[in-house]
């Protein structure tokens, strides 16, 4: 079969490799469609722990269950499914354990035309979505949805701010917010991001590229209850300044780097959350499906291209034009 | 009456007032003993806000009742109580409302012969402390009961740190620790509290004055769950760094200042939390006084002395010497 790996740092292809066989508890899959996040981009980069060749990269999949090891597993035959891409969270479901991987390095992922998966970690593709959609959802839905409800804590009515809308992650935190009920306020730095967030509901989108853009949502919203970011830096500050008492920041990555300084003051005054965040427990991929198929949520797909072309697909995916996810299909 | 006002900035006497009238469902209470916090010298220094002249001082008191204004408070008359210093607190459990205030500024204190409070806030001392024991309690009682459990969660069997020991709110987190159940290690700069702590029963003593003290814990037992903190500064740092996964830093204070940076990485990988918290809510003040009754909590007390010497007490409270609270009796 064919499958994508690091076959030098930094350098990717598509390569001949035999097809995995399956024992005990696991079913082969035959992908349909497959989405790329910057994970894959920074392993090709080097910019990643612990970075192996020769593995098949690739995080987020789905496609059709073609065979299974134990009479067992005979009902999930023929039907399409999306991967859960936690291995071994463990047994605390507030934190990962120290052994826990992403699928797709070191373990085999999703950039191939096979993959061998445990039964556990698949779901049925929810009704309303294609597999190219499906597809998007598993490492930024995830993500996404533990930002949002297990340390956010979003409840219907509060006041949601998304930084850096358009990301994997952001859009799925955008949506998922937006489905609970939330009135969701996003942030970019291009125009026809905010237009697009608001065209699909947001109640406010802020250029931060705008000096003191922070002033007005905090002048004329009443502040934040929670902000989702990804970004960190120096902005943290300003998050501080229009949350509201007991508000929450959550965060799952620090794009731009680390803060000059932190305002503790108004933090422990307001009793502010400032709380790391990052992928979720096995529950909560499937809590995640299951609110993606009842909100009939459907992922913001940026370009959907062959698996062929893949390489292009890492190129895109290091830019900060798109809007949504990268799917390739087999 | 006798009652300490501040008479210009940077000048409390103590000064001859009317004793206050009850109406409606408020007592009047005939003070045994009051104590100092921090805050109190802070008013003094003028490094607080809305600073007003001529109200008397002082958040923490116990007293007897002697006079009620309703029939049905009739059963108060002749107990003594420990007074809770929330003022307005308001409707959400999470956080204070904007017209909340502490006792003792803009509203009249504990810092005089008699007080008038509402009969809502107003407590019987626990069976175990004398009236000297039981003043102690209140304002630093309640933010340690807040930050432990309320945003701490400390749970028994969790490794519990807490900064700065012999502090007015550090030594009910460390106690409130200890009575749940936890591994308590403490840190302080000087080592007769730190020999103190050990006594009483800390799992570990840290002299924060060595250079990587911090390494030492982190290599011996494993990691914190929870840090409880009122420095701030760059130790935040440290504590991120020796974190168990999932763990939380509470910090109710900045006397350090603000950290020059944030290790964002560990702590979105860890799922750290870094919580601002302040005081509790009435409910919170409440469980604290059972608790204190339950596990025959003691306060720690540095010294006790006549309400006329107060102002020698408001000299002691800025020095970092003392261990526990000091008190001033009627």
């Amino acid at each position: 079969m064919k499958g994508l790996v690091l076959t030098a740092p930094g350098r990717i292809e598509i390569v001949d490799l035999e097809r995995p066989k399956i024992t005990g508890s696991q079913v082969l899959i035959k992908l349909k469609a497959a989405a790329l996040n910057k994970r894959d981009q920074f392993i090709r980069e080097g910019k990643y722990p612990n970075i192996q060749m020769n593995c098949v990269l690739g995080s987020d999949g789905v496609g059709e269950v073609v065979e299974v090891a134990t009479e067992a597993n005979g009902t999930w035959k023929g039907k399409n499914v999306v991967i859960n891409p936690n291995m071994n969270w463990g047994s605390n479901p507030a934190v990962q354990s120290r052994e826990y991987s992403i699928l797709g390095m070191p373990s085999h992922g999703t950039f191939a035309e096979y993959i061998a998966v445990e039964d556990g970690r698949i779901h049925e593709v929810p009704k309303h979505l294609t597999p190219e959609q499906a597809a998007a959802l598993p490492l930024g839905g995830l993500t996404a949805f533990r930002a949002c409800f297990h340390h956010g804590r979003i409840r219907g009515g509060e006041n949601v701010l998304i930084s850096g809308f358009g990301g994997g992650v952001a859009q799925f935190a955008f949506q998922f917010a937006l489905a609970a009920g939330a009135n969701v306020f996003v942030t970019s730095g291009k125009q026809d991001k905010l237009d697009t967030a608001l065209k699909m509901g947001a109640a406010g989108a802020f250029n931060y590229v705008e000096k003191d853009w922070y002033k007005n949502p905090w002048q004329t919203k009443g502040g934040f209850d929670v902000v989702i970011d990804s970004a960190g830096g120096d902005q943290i500050n300003n998050f501080i300044k229009i949350m509201r008492p007991g508000g929450r920041i959550v965060f799952y990555g620090a794009t731009n780097g680390l803060p000059g300084s932190l305002d503790l003051y108004r933090m422990f005054w307001n009793q502010l959350t400032l709380q790391g965040s990052t992928m979720g427990n096995d529950e909560e991929f499937k809590e995640m499906i299951d609110f993606v198929s009842e909100k009939k949520v459907e992922p913001l797909i940026d370009s959907v291209r062959p698996f062929e072309d893949i390489t292009s697909a890492f190129d895109t995916i290091a830019k900060t034009t798109k809007t949504g996810k990268i799917v390739v299909k087999f």
